[in-house]
């Protein structure tokens, strides 16, 4: 397969997984074994869609005083430079090491990623200025705003590398769904498989919730017994 | 009395209490000796109401790999069970361990609890699948929401047990008030006696919220001194 | 300068740095080498404008059950003559040592304080009575709601005394600024100093974003180059 | 096999355990998928060696003024019941909520259980009297020391539980083994088929340390290589 | 009485309650309904006896990076001053915010507390400098040691207020008692009250222990029961 | 100056800086602006001496379940290749992400790095496997111990990257002093500047600790007014 159909694959994956809620794909990740994939802390800041793209990850480690310096802004490939290097179409994940008292990005950083057609942030720190990240629109996850940019705490330490992001690995290139439920890391060696039996689980979890409204019992139904399977087999052939 | 007179002067006890605030049903409690009631961090996410109803308990405890597994939800007596047990007009409350990464329940379970005229779901960790729990409809207090399931972290282990909430202990049947600043959990022995009072001291504090606007000083005022009382006690005969 | 000059200074002063957001102040405070100045967990309950007064502080340490009795609240000095001492234009700071269990005001003494002219209360603990604060109206930041009143867990310890609150120093006096993203100490010498510096940064990322919507690059635009800052000036003079 | 026969089997199964590290068995565990079997926080207080033995668990719930009253002791059912219905040879393993200021034993219960032939106390939260317990000499794992005793901030909740210690599940009669790395759950279903590879590691890694001190890279070494196991087997052989 | 008095029988009393373990004392405590006396963190670094006497107060807040600069140590009123107005047989108490990574206290403080014949020092946060503290000898409970000095972190706010130590509220003339259990605050009312009880329940309980190793359950012995009661007061009418 | 002599110098360097506590290190590194270089949660297990020496850095992420499988220690470039790497001289800093329930070295790692002449290891979370570590002696400071290996919750991620060590930054190169009291880092661009200074506050203290002894208050005294220093002076000159 050429590049170009690669990127196109992949960004018709990130579509499909997008349409799937992550609570789904979190029990279809579970099913392979991978229960460590869900960045705790990053909850919906701004958006009101579900997003899906692969990781371009950024890294912070605790701040020091020769370091956390304004100036240090301008050094050569500092955050400036990786906010200009983050792809189209990429998720940027951010590892604020859990700080919320320390703004990693806030409505000019943001801004940038919107132009470069990046798809939303995803932090397990603050974010900084939210009546300005709201103009911008961009979607966001994080842990809460505070005032103080990122050297009120932080020091920047690069991107591109395998991070830790609110408990969970996220390594360059892994696909990161968020939507209301948060934002859940999905290793690109399984992003494929999961989508379609992703999707069937939906449309059982539809019928059984149907049933659930007629008044039934949850034993035998969910999880289904196979009576259950069998008469959701029918009604899916009925259809 | 007979059951049915129990059982009707219990719905007509919690529907009194779930029309005093939990800040008032607070003082009462403490008034009597009893500080360790609050449910620590399960705030209302579903619902505009308050509600009231006695305690269904399910406990979780951490989670090992040889019991969460995909097919343990099937298993005689799992979490499923517990679902279909938890009796009307109760208020589920749900021991998660405090874990912000694992829901115990999402829209389907909340939606055989709604079916089984549930009042709500009380949990001090995390509720899964928001878009879905808005469509039940049935009031939820949790910490947040997150995409993996319970076995994402947890491990079921039974209904109807004394629990842990949110710092709080809760025995099955006691009564749970929750409303905007979160759940409460009355003793069932102290439940019918702080009803009167608490009503009482919502119309105090009614008359003392008009003095303090009119600019009165909170000294003597709130808690009122011997004046204030005789005060209180005037205008309250003169309607 | 007359007392009444230096009032009217400093309210001069407040109502200027309210217009401009804490993320601003914190920039200039941390170019001045002050980064612990960010209230860690109060964020905005109440209110929908910018605050800005100077502190009176409020203290709370853990509670002990000889102390945190009702009717400590009518013990000479308690809180509610703390809440009728704070000064009109203040912001009302509270160490509720970090308490999310303990509501250290509701809906009474917020309404005090609005009748006192107070700006809005900042408190690195729990709120109580949500409706009701909502009824009165005074601008608040905490750290959520919660049912319980202070004694729930707290014991009052005085007021006008330096404080922690949310892990930064707050000393009598001090400028707080609070708005969407949370709130901020100033200390009193800097703050005359740091206003016109913040509104020129303001100004100047205001034209950074215009410049950043137009798809340049971060490196040499935020932090700016000499290419960039002259192009800056030129534009400044020419408007 | 007759029940005598079983027990025989465990008491030397447990011996055998006893004298493997658990740093051994926890790799052994790992390897058949079992990470979460670590209990957090307990470390050695008292004794000298390792030991080994079926958890009987004890529970504990947040304390409740209703309930943690010193006559509560005495309550049919209560703690002192638990710690006579342990049975010899067991390892009494308590769920203190992780509660480091409220001792949920000292020297007279350890002193009971030492009589009863326990083997050891593993508690994720404090013990008190640590020189009454070191007295009474019964091995102990705990998080610490304190003064209060349970009813200080716990309520006892029952034995023969399922619980979580420590961040563990512990089921009754999962075999515990604890030594100066902390106490971890072997599962008693895997209990038998760890002991004997568990043993063969330790060899291995005896023969690794010491190539490892004739100055051999760990590449290739550790984790073995296919050159490595041929020279191990062909050192084992020559034994 | 006469001041001298006074203090002569404070001294008495100091001596006979460090005789006591804490455990006990705390016990005394709880049947007084006072629970939260626990100073949480505080554990012994230096010493072998316990001590008593009553609490000197010390109190930090926050760091802020323009009062912890290196010259204030010797601003009017700072920390030095505190160590030198320490009177003597007291019990340093510091609130350091239960920071444990600023030492608020190394060997040259805590040699200036030696000579001023104060009995030791329990602070929620880190000591520094311990192969020093253990050449000075006085006896230190701390929640670990650490390399920086306070303004590490750490504001010094003054000495003789009411504090927070390790979640107890400490006010400055409480009976504090600490030995290897930890450290309790006894406030200075109940302190004389407590300690004939707790002596005979320390007598009672060794009592007990010899029972619990001659083989007696716990149930009916302890707590005891009439019978055991009516045992326990013949065989001490016997001696 | 060459290489070889620049080894020497830091070799020198560190055998200066290895004599001079942590305690006063860290006061002369606060001096200069620098107070984020204290390693929390780092205390010695292993060893009787202070150790300094350049940083080689160590990085753990959360585990991941396709990553933290038993076979990754063999993939290339894991850990095994991280300790071969590590230069004679150098302290291995381990990022474990102060993670207390995963070890990230135990007995073997520790022999390899020992015959490799590092100076010892620094942790933020767990070693395992203590009385194999004290075989080696091999000088360890770490958040305690547990049982299982770092693919227990942890996912090795590389070395030789700066990275966050209880709550410092660590740069490669950057030089580490471990005593009794911790673990710090000493940023390589102040290390030459700070050894003379600190020596000389040693001596001072050790002459001001003399007149504590002798009953001297510490105002005036600690820190030193006009009249201290001068007396200091003279008594310097006339040894």
């Amino acid at each position: 397969m050429s590049a170009t159909e690669d990127t196109e694959a992949l960004t018709a994956l990130c579509a499909r997984l997008a349409r799937i809620p992550t609570a789904t794909l979190s029990s279809q990740l579970i099913k392979r074994g991978l229960k460590a994939t869900y960045i705790g802390g990053a909850r919906r800041l701004i958006g009101t869609d579900a997003i899906c793209g692969p990781a371009f990850t950024v890294r912070f480690i605790p701040g020091r005083e020769d370091r956390t310096v304004p100036e240090s802004y301008a050094w050569p490939g500092a955050l400036p430079a990786a906010m200009d290097a983050a792809p189209p179409g990429s998720v940027v994940v951010i590892d604020a090491n859990g700080h919320r008292g320390a703004g990693t990005f806030g409505d000019i950083f943001a801004g940038r990623l919107k132009v470069r057609q990046v798809r939303g942030i995803v932090c397990d720190g603050a974010a900084r200025d939210l009546p300005g990240l709201e103009r911008v629109g961009l979607p966001v996850w994080a842990d809460g705003t505070c005032a103080p940019p990122s050297i009120g705490g932080l020091t920047f330490a690069g991107w591109g590398d395998p991070i830790g992001c609110g408990g969970a690995a996220v390594y360059p290139g892994d696909i990161i769904v968020a939507d209301r439920d948060g934002a859940l890391v999905v290793p690109v060696a399984v992003a494929g498989e999961i989508a379609a039996p992703a999707e069937e689980q939906d449309r059982f979890e539809t019928w059984v919730q149907a049933r659930v409204e007629e008044g039934r019992p949850l034993v035998g139904l969910y999880p289904a017994d196979a009576g259950t399977l069998a008469e959701y087999r029918n009604h899916q052939e009925a259809r």
